[in-house]
């Protein structure tokens, strides 16, 4: 087969077949195709598009292009989750807790951030002493015992898609849905789990601006999981501002001990007992979401989420005093009030922006081996639709130096609008989308 | 400037700036961009256009990738031709000893042929002892003397191009207008000529399959010649059937001289006469397309042509006995007659094919190293339009090989249609463009 071939059908609007894709994927892995050719058919591939069939054999083809995690072993219906990237977006760290307090297993693989959006595994990092490193032996011990374990994507796990996501990531192939698709679901099939709840960020804040795009992403990643017996269920769920009011990497496990121990409500919380109820209806331990959200809500009010996150702490070695004592958590030494030129409605948030603000802080990465200031990032103090007073605290920056606060804060400044007028606010929950 | 964002722009389909077409082409030259963002680049450009202006500034960029060829020093008008390739096409060897011969200077860089089509170069280094290699000091003494030099490219002649080629060749994105109109443009303009006729060949043995995608290359070429100040005639010309009778590089060398000697009439002579008379118009040297092309016969009839060819011969080293004993032209030794299968007339032939027949027979490249059989390729017997009878010989294969002269014969074969009814004959020249 010439790899040319294949390159020029895509360009041409052809439709390829599973034998040219399964040569194009095999030649990504062995590495026998080189980076020139392959990103030529990246291009051509946003380009000209994917149908549905096409995308599910390039992820079926990447899922299998490592080893796979097979947790069969374990008992019970596992379930895992994805959220597409958003800012103060820490729904993890709440639910993962929540949902495995119930005795519903939660083996979840999470990755590193890049640009706006933070990662999990940064998060977690933060933590002093926490492990994110679990061996596959380790992570099925800790799925019988504790239910729980958030662990970084192992070595050899889709090794197909590292590597294409490193050629996207810098020859402009990132935005297009059916690669996005692929990515997104060749990780969570290898990863093992029976059914996987998606959240697909769209708004300000998100790679999918659009609810039309956000959808399209959506119905394309469950139609896949029918076809390779995994049970999905994707929640768009709205990004035009940051979801909780802390955005940086400590500072997020901050607000998310905060609502595990019920001290917090808001958006954060809501989205979390959505996605986990979801979860639990996956794993038919609910027959209604409402039933769902209802259970997780009690997990928080009878103490058994936080107490699910004391044991995760303890298993990967997580200084678990951190609890009781939220500043034995990194917090950078300069900060900055940022703070409102008017009076009015704050009627608009850039939150792609905001992640920059945050990026700037040293909390989010440039590049990919940046490394990152754990302690940095901004507490937030208004939501969309809130008045706000001229010379009122909006939000608070800290950074290991004072000149990145400044011009974090100037970021931050120019991302929100005050307006006389109040304006609609942006629902919360956009669609439910399942199989 | 992050080349990034330029892929992006395009990818976009966004118009780029003159600084981002210059940064694009300096770090193609210089190496600072890799292969694989380039390849991204130029699969956008060709499913996302340019449009004339970004064209132009590519071209002019590419130009200047390199050195350029000062042919101010030498007098006169200096006249330059292109043909985008096709096959049997070896009009060159004919028109540019016939205007030089009316003391136009010819001074013309060429290329070696890829695929189906054949290049100048490999034709002239058939003929023993001619050196294509000719350093520019060389170059403009002939010029000065004998108004005809026929020469490879110089190595530094446009970089950018050669570069960019080599990736287009394997990544698919070889087939774009803008990008050819470039690829020769810039050569053209590095060249030095104050004047260039292209001859856009258009039909089954051509790059451009139609009239439409040939003149909207031969549109883009001449406008961007009125913007850098050469004067620039495209002529649309039929690839329908193979332009001369001889296909192949000795062979093709045998036909030319018969055509300067007067002994061949045909589309050959006629496309030659064409393009030669709007050389002589370009330069001022004629008020008409008629006076040119009558001209130019005359320079047959009086032996004047032929002459400037021994001229030719002798100055770059080729032995010029081969014009009165053709047969000390390489011929290789094995051959075979490809006759009719049924009687009828000629209606179609697929022109590509019978060029990958030539290619077969080692009178053509399937890779760019690959050597040359001087000797090898078809003389054809018929045109289009011709009734042949079952049984008649349609053409004679010359090869190294009788396994290759055999499937070169099986191709060929392949490529003709005879039907029972006689089919209307294609145009030998569809259009002429001219600013």
């Amino acid at each position: 087969m010439d790899f040319q071939d294949i390159i020029i059908k895509k360009r041409d609007k052809q439709k390829l077949t599973k034998e040219e894709i399964s040569f194009f994927i095999q030649g990504v892995t062995d590495g026998s195709l080189p980076d020139y050719q392959i990103s030529a058919l990246l291009m051509a591939i946003l380009l000209n598009g994917m149908d549905a069939e096409e995308t599910a054999q390039m992820t079926m083809e990447m899922a299998h292009s490592g080893a796979l995690f097979d947790l069969s072993s374990l008992p019970g219906f596992k379930v895992d989750k994805h959220s597409t990237g958003g800012v103060g977006d820490t729904t993890t760290l709440i639910l993962a807790p929540l949902v495995a307090s119930l005795g519903v297993p939660v083996v979840k693989m999470s990755g590193r951030g890049l640009g706006f959006s933070g990662g999990t595994i940064d998060k977690l990092e933060s933590i002093p002493g926490f492990q994110v490193g679990v061996t596959e032996e380790d992570a099925l011990t800790y799925g019988k015992t504790s239910h729980l374990v958030l662990m970084s994507q192992t070595d050899n796990l889709t090794p197909a898609d590292k590597k294409l996501y490193a050629l996207r990531d810098v020859t402009g192939t990132v935005d297009s849905i059916p690669l996005i698709a692929a990515s997104i679901m060749s990780k969570k099939i290898a990863a093992g789990a029976n059914g996987i709840v998606l959240d697909v960020k769209c708004g300000s804040g998100a790679f999918m601006k659009t609810q039309k795009d956000a959808e399209a992403l959506a119905h394309i990643m469950v139609e896949m999981g029918q076809h390779v017996g995994r049970k999905v269920t994707a929640i768009i769920s709205g990004m035009d501002q940051p979801l909780g009011m802390y955005i940086g990497n400590s500072l997020e496990v901050m607000e998310a001990m905060e609502v595990l121990k019920g001290n917090v409500k808001g958006d954060l919380l809501e989205v979390s007992l959505l996605l986990g109820a979801h979860m639990l209806l996956l794993a038919g331990r609910v027959q209604t979401e409402a039933e769902g959200k209802a259970l997780l809500q009690q997990q928080i009010d009878n103490g058994a989420g936080i107490a699910k996150f004391r044991e995760l702490l303890i298993q990967q070695g997580g200084n678990s005093a951190i609890i009781e004592q939220p500043d034995l958590l990194p917090l950078s030494p300069c900060s900055l009030e940022v703070r409102a030129e008017k009076s009015g409605y704050l009627t608009h948030m850039d939150t792609a922006k905001i992640g920059r603000a945050s990026q700037e802080t040293g909390a989010g990465r440039a590049f990919k081996e940046q490394p990152l200031d754990f302690g940095a990032g901004i507490i937030t103090k208004k939501r969309l639709g809130d008045y706000v007073e001229a010379g009122e605290v909006l939000a608070v920056i800290y950074s290991a130096k004072d000149k990145a606060c400044a011009s974090a804060a100037e970021i931050f400044q120019s991302a929100l609008t005050i307006s006389a007028e109040k304006a609609p606010l942006p629902p919360l929950v956009l669609n439910i989308i399942s199989a």
